[in-house]
């Protein structure tokens, strides 16, 4: 094997608030040669998810937090250029969690084949992969949604909340998104079928959720938190059910963030509130990726990716992204 | 009939904060002739419970909030005096949803019979009435417990939650009482055969919880809100489920209450909470009531009763009630 480096995002230092460039630092090594087992991958696409941040928090979260030195966590689509593996060979195109990085050793084990049946290989990290299952595991076994059901999803426009939105209309709720810009709200309305959309950062959420759906708020898919949330708790329909996906709104937070202690209007409307993870699904994934497949096919559900190309400027759009500058999922091109 | 002068508690004025005395008026009124169909009962014990407090309050609640000049809603235990009714006879002993009034003439639909072989009658408002049933359905459709859970309960001497301990422990749980006393700790240490109790007045909760249940807990039966629901949201074993039943740390409160955006620890942990009301499950309440019994009956379940003498004493003892003043289940005793 011809000598290969590799690139790697590592997190230089934890960041204070919101993440700034310094907090990144890109680190160049050898790849080493691919032991019996092991495949040698070159990534495609990465993804940028807003769950990252939690993960360069020290303190008690799902997973493990990262330390400094450590390369930054993520899910990429990557090409086997390499196998020192039956179970694939070169050309495969796969899903490896080795995080930001161009290249990578990995035992076969970890990789999952991607079905460039279903659709572009990229849909693997967004509509078809992790946030695609997010919204279909947590809509339908938390949110529980029934047909004529007021259903409404924050960060509409995103990876996520997008999908939540046409599969909450594809089972017949009235679907109402909150977005951060007049142009995002105008695509899950006009594009995906949103009944409506509230724009959070130019109109008084809970007031327009008293216009919207007087009797009240049904299922709330939450990848927000902070005051969208405090307006849903002030709206919510008898039995609600509030799905806890992200809290995006409180990643960035210094000290600890304080609200109204509004937790007493689950038991005025006797509503649950669950957090949700889609590894908790894990048996039924293929189903649900199947499922999403067979949506985008037959036109019932679309998806908007927002590429930013080049592996060097991933730490900016990953600081976008805390910031709602992406419009759909945002991904970053590493290589042809 | 000879003419019989009822005595009732109305709401005078919307307490602001605490309630005082003077937002509480006696009136006198002639009991009305029953007619057909109708029964003439007379108080022997009155329940106090916190939610009333929400009844006091304008605004959405699960329930039509009383007007000023209203009598105070409640549940009481009487006597039959008079019945144009087939369904009861004089001497019968009913609860009724009369609310703070020492006679009351209604329709016999509205009266359900005392069983008074499944204990004496005061306990058909503590133990085999709505605090005891809200204890078994909350802790048990809602709190889920498994044999080996850890089950943390607030207000753990009082009629809800010292109920919810004991049938947790009957179910295997480990179970850590919070109390705003030592002695109330001790009881239901010593008496109910809690595993341990915090005294929140006086102890570190979050702290004591990491120590008495390193692993998190599993179970939370919440009656109070404010910093002890937040002490859980930091010490949640993953898959917790969170029974709202009570907040009543926030009943008086004035301003809307501010504490710690925490329910993005339910997503960390993958956890639910969820409001509960005892009326959700009215069909299997005398399941319940028969369970109930039974445990008291053969010592696994005890109960305390608090009771404060005479009906003029009614506003004070619910003041104290919202206080903590109370140790065990409170009521008044009316007449003989």
């Amino acid at each position: 094997m011809p000598e290969v480096m590799n690139r790697a995002w590592i997190m230089a230092s934890r960041p204070i608030g919101e993440p700034e460039r310094e907090n990144f630092e890109l680190v160049e090594s050898r790849v080493p040669e691919p032991q019996h087992g092991d495949v040698l991958i070159r990534t495609l696409y990465m993804s940028l998810d807003p769950y990252m941040r939690g993960r360069m928090r020290s303190g008690p979260s799902y997973a493990t937090p990262l330390e400094p030195g450590e390369v930054m966590t993520g899910e990429v689509v990557a090409r086997v250029e390499e196998s020192e593996s039956s179970a694939y060979t070169v050309g495969d195109v796969v899903r490896a969690r080795i995080g930001w990085q161009e290249w990578g050793v990995v035992p076969d084990h970890t990789l999952k084949m991607v079905d460039s049946s279903l659709g572009p290989i990229s849909t693997a990290l967004g509509v078809l992969g992790m946030p695609g299952l997010t919204a279909y595991f947590g809509l339908l076994e938390v949110g529980k949604p029934k047909a004529g059901d007021v259903l409404v999803v924050s960060a509409a426009s995103g990876a996520v909340g997008a999908v939540v939105g046409q599969i909450g209309r594809i089972n017949g709720c009235r679907v109402i998104g909150v977005a951060g810009s007049d142009e995002k709200c105008a695509y899950v309305v006009d594009d995906l079928g949103f009944d409506a959309a509230i724009n959070y950062k130019t109109q008084d959420v809970t007031a327009e959720f008293g216009r919207l759906c007087p009797d009240g708020i049904d299922v709330y898919f939450d990848n927000v938190g902070g005051p969208v949330l405090d307006a849903v708790f002030e709206n919510l329909a008898k039995g609600a059910r509030i799905a806890i996906c992200g809290q995006i709104s409180q990643y960035n937070a210094i000290d600890p963030p304080q609200g109204p202690r509004n937790i007493g209007n689950l038991l005025r409307t006797q509503s649950t509130a669950q957090g949700l993870m889609v590894t908790n699904y894990e048996l039924q994934h293929e189903v649900g990726r199947a499922r999403l497949a067979e949506w985008v096919r037959d036109g019932q559900l679309k998806y908007r990716e927002d590429v930013v190309d080049g592996f060097e400027n991933a730490p900016a759009a990953f600081i976008g992204l805390l910031r709602g500058e992406n419009f759909g999922k945002r991904l970053v091109k590493v290589s042809e």
